[in-house]
């Protein structure tokens, strides 16, 4: 028991120490000496809680999806017309666009972070990230209303990966850095344009 | 002179085996000895032609940027009205998504490779990138006859990303890869609501 306990009180010491190191490094910035060094661990103790880096690296990648969940649903909530369904998708692409620019690097980890060859993201991971589209699907809905669930769930998937180039060539210094507030009126202005765009005409 | 041209011989040469090697294997299948080989040189014979691999790296991705260009220009053309207007930005993203799908690590070696710390990428590089850019204005500038022409750019820049992350995204194993013609009707459908979307009402 007493034994679970201190794995567990490990294991979140050693998620929180990663998500600090890739917050300041990045991913490559990861290594295990020094995380163990963070938490005052031998550098094998790591490797009793989880089974490698990428492990670990997936753990710290849910919390990150967690804190979007979060701010995403501060903003969700039916939309009665299409007017406020554009709106909110507006809503929703700048709560993710102002996530990235202030948590770069951890954001940033979602996508560039590649399990070895062979390997598939385990089933919780693949649901965590599902379910982020839901908040889209909702007012994709009141959009395309005799649009099946499969056309909503690959058009909210689209939106997101529209929003998702527009903040990531927008933050990406080698294509020039678009200031933030330059960047919001370009995603706003998209959006909008999109949301007007789908919306079924009666 | 003779110098100068086996020079130049010895470059075209490194130039094709790199692009051979990152479109199979991706940037990080680029090694200096497996090039030697190929080429048929000493290790050391690629440092008179290049001062590393990045500069290698880069003129490989400027032919990418060339090629994709060319099929750019098969499809531009001056557009008469918003809808024709509209049909072309589809054309546009379409080309770049095939492109994207036929030639992936290469077209990925364009975003994923980085210079490292504190070197900038070369002014002819990033003209080549920004013109690019060009051909989606036209469009736009249909769309939107009173945007300036920076807003024209921006805007042009924004749809860019967002077909290019909806590309990214879609072509990606890890978030469940879009068969390809699903991807186009995903890629037509998101375009063709932002071509409406955006069109100034007269």
């Amino acid at each position: 028991m007493e034994t679970t306990k201190r794995r567990e009180q490990l294991k979140a010491a050693l998620v929180a120490a990663a998500e600090w190191e890739i917050n300041t490094g990045g991913l490559r910035g990861l290594k295990a000496r020094q995380l163990a060094y963070k938490v005052g661990c031998a550098v094998g103790a790591i490797y009793n809680v989880v089974s490698d880096l990428d492990d670990l690296i997936l753990l710290v990648n849910a919390r990150t999806l967690d804190e979007i969940e979060h701010k995403l649903v501060a903003m969700a909530g039916p939309a009665h017309d299409p007017d406020e369904a554009t709106a909110q998708l507006v809503r929703l692409a700048l709560v993710y666009l102002d996530f990235a620019a202030e948590h770069t690097l951890r954001w940033r980890a979602l996508f560039d972070h590649r399990l070895p060859e062979g390997r598939d993201l385990p089933d919780w991971y693949v649901r965590n990230q599902v379910r982020l589209f839901g908040y889209i699907e909702q007012p994709v809905a009141m959009l395309q209303p005799s649009a099946s669930p499969e056309q909503r769930r690959l058009t909210a998937r689209s939106l997101f990966s529209a929003v998702h180039g527009m903040v990531m060539l927008g933050l990406e210094e080698k294509l020039q850095r678009i200031p933030l507030p330059a960047l919001r009126e370009q995603v706003t202005a998209v959006v909008t344009a999109i949301g007007r765009g789908l919306r079924e005409v009666p």
